[in-house]
């Protein structure tokens, strides 16, 4: 509790002067105003972070949270338990699409194990376990306070681990076969949005898994009772130990001023958690990729936030995360290395 | 005319086999079977491209055609035309925000005078001019058949000789004060979409501004008649000389079984016409952006292509092809580097 506590006093806004500078130069640089879209506005809201006109993304540290659920008793996923252990230790083999993927764009990868049903022991594998899965959240709360505040925690040591290694961009990612199920209860809380419009086909069930999966999560919501204006509150309740270290990775960067690129579903409902617990973190979220599933636009939205990439993807481990981080080096070097039109001696089409 | 012929020719169709064989091996991969989306169906249609279960596509090129238009006298664009040679010049001295994007992805750059009206000398641009400047195509046809043939053959040249200096994949991208006009023409000529559909802000537009250039575009369109079963008969007629460009860059990469990708609304207009004179090239295609030009959308609808970035760009020069040149290595990388689920002892879901 004390790590969190002084994580969330350390977490401030944003450098407005900074990034207006950064505004004013863009709008000198030769191109009509504002044609780069969002890249400019990543320029603008990265100088904000980092309160520095031209700062670095080079060294680039991709995180993934790995945990079971005891909701998957209830049939919400198609795909068994082992498979999260079989992932992880394939992430730990190199033969994952997030490896292959960090590879491309030069990421760090860290594996967590922050609540798998099995022990797993390898030398690369960070274990932080908090406990061997959750409780299955038909039936009960997913895990107590207590247990939420410490997997925040865990996060929130992982990326400061990160952070001193030199790590100037943060990806977020998990694996947790039935982890879908209480990001769309968490969505749900938070958004308000229809459970039936939030909810899709996850990792490949059919039309009556879904029906199950809906009738799952409105049970869970239903039983678990919570504080609907307090983060950890609803994490306890209906969340997963994944979600609640990716939430911790989110505020731990956020209180050392280092952006933190988000992934699909599962990363959108540990960012509304975040947010739940720290409004201010949404000025240091980057997003990346629109996922095929319906709840991902839901919390864009509540977030504020409009996606890169538009690769119907559903893989979830972080792979629309790590494809999004070059764009952020990309957008500092449009802001520092482009001409003026002074320089250039272009006429200005804007003045 | 008969450099054209034989590229044509030349154009031959994909290699369903070894797509087949992609596909195969993408469904074995630890991944839920289609779950990286667009990467998965990029990587397939860069080996039917390349006959090749693992093709290359590190060494990229990126051309950049430079062109006039005489129908800028109707007040068709906010800028002036000037500004095409003055931002030609930016890109020769690496100011512009190609030459930025380009660097970031490791991509060589070729600048070419395909059609300027002023003759600029600079070792590092590639003069290949068919006349200063098309005609007001408001008043008369944009240029003569035969230009628009020479034009043609000017970008399979220049693609030809890319590839021979080992180019494995192409991007397109231009520079022409008032080129959105011709391009939204070609649009309306070839899809049938209404005129006022198509129009957009350009670089900076008002309202008087869009109506203006929508009923310049209807009466070039009124006034040049042409066999709209005919793609160089419909780029001579309402077309510009950087647009036949890279419809040339298109037809000769495709003879050379190399993968083209494309930028905004005016290589989108390049690539209607290459595929009216060749069907077939939509194979070579690879999709970049969507841009914020409202005719951007109807391009792709023709194709049958569906972008993988969303960044509300409108700056042309090529700058979207760029970054999503980076996806096309990234997607074989996934075929090619990912472990099988029998490799990496993990229970197929999909089995």
């Amino acid at each position: 509790m004390k790590k969190l506590k002084q994580t969330l006093q350390n977490i401030k806004s944003v450098d407005l002067e900074t990034m207006e500078a950064a505004t004013a130069r863009l709008d000198q640089l030769t191109k009509p105003k504002g044609s780069l879209g969002k890249l400019e506005k990543l320029a603008i809201k990265l100088t904000g972070i980092r309160s520095e006109l031209y700062p670095s993304f080079k060294n680039k540290t991709h995180i993934v949270m790995a945990a079971d659920h005891g909701v998957v008793e209830e049939g919400v996923s198609p795909c068994a338990q082992e498979i999260t252990t079989q992932m992880v230790t394939n992430f730990l083999n190199q033969g994952a699409a997030i490896n292959v993927l960090a590879k491309q764009v030069g990421a760090e990868l860290k594996i967590v194990d922050i609540g798998m049903v099995d022990d797993l022991e390898a030398e690369a594998l960070i274990t932080k376990k908090i406990k061997n899965g959750t409780n299955n959240l038909a039936q009960t709360r997913a895990m107590t306070k207590k247990e939420a505040i410490l997997a925040l925690e865990v996060g929130i040591e992982v990326v400061e681990d990160a952070i001193k290694s030199g790590a100037e961009v943060i990806g977020i990612g998990e694996m947790g076969i039935g982890n879908t199920t209480p990001s769309s209860a968490i969505i749900a809380a938070i958004t308000g949005a229809p459970i039936a419009e939030i909810v899709g086909f996850g990792s490949g069930l059919d039309a009556a898994g879904v029906k199950n999966k809906i009738e799952v999560i409105k049970t869970s919501l239903k039983l678990n009772k919570f504080d609907s204006d307090d983060g950890i509150d609803i994490l306890a309740a209906v969340g997963g130990l994944e979600i609640a270290g990716m939430a911790g990775v989110i505020l731990g960067a956020a209180a050392n001023k280092v952006p933190v690129v988000m992934d699909g579903l599962i990363s959108g409902a540990a960012a509304l958690i975040a947010q739940k617990i720290e409004p201010e973190i949404v000025n240091y979220l980057i997003p990346s990729h629109i996922s095929v599933e319906p709840g991902h636009k839901t919390i864009y939205k509540k977030l504020g936030l409009s996606p890169f990439l538009d690769l119907d993807m559903r893989l979830g481990e972080g792979t629309g995360a790590v494809l999004a981080m070059p764009f952020l080096d990309t957008s500092i070097s449009i802001l520092r290395d482009m001409a003026t039109f002074a320089e250039a001696a272009v006429i200005n089409p804007n003045a």
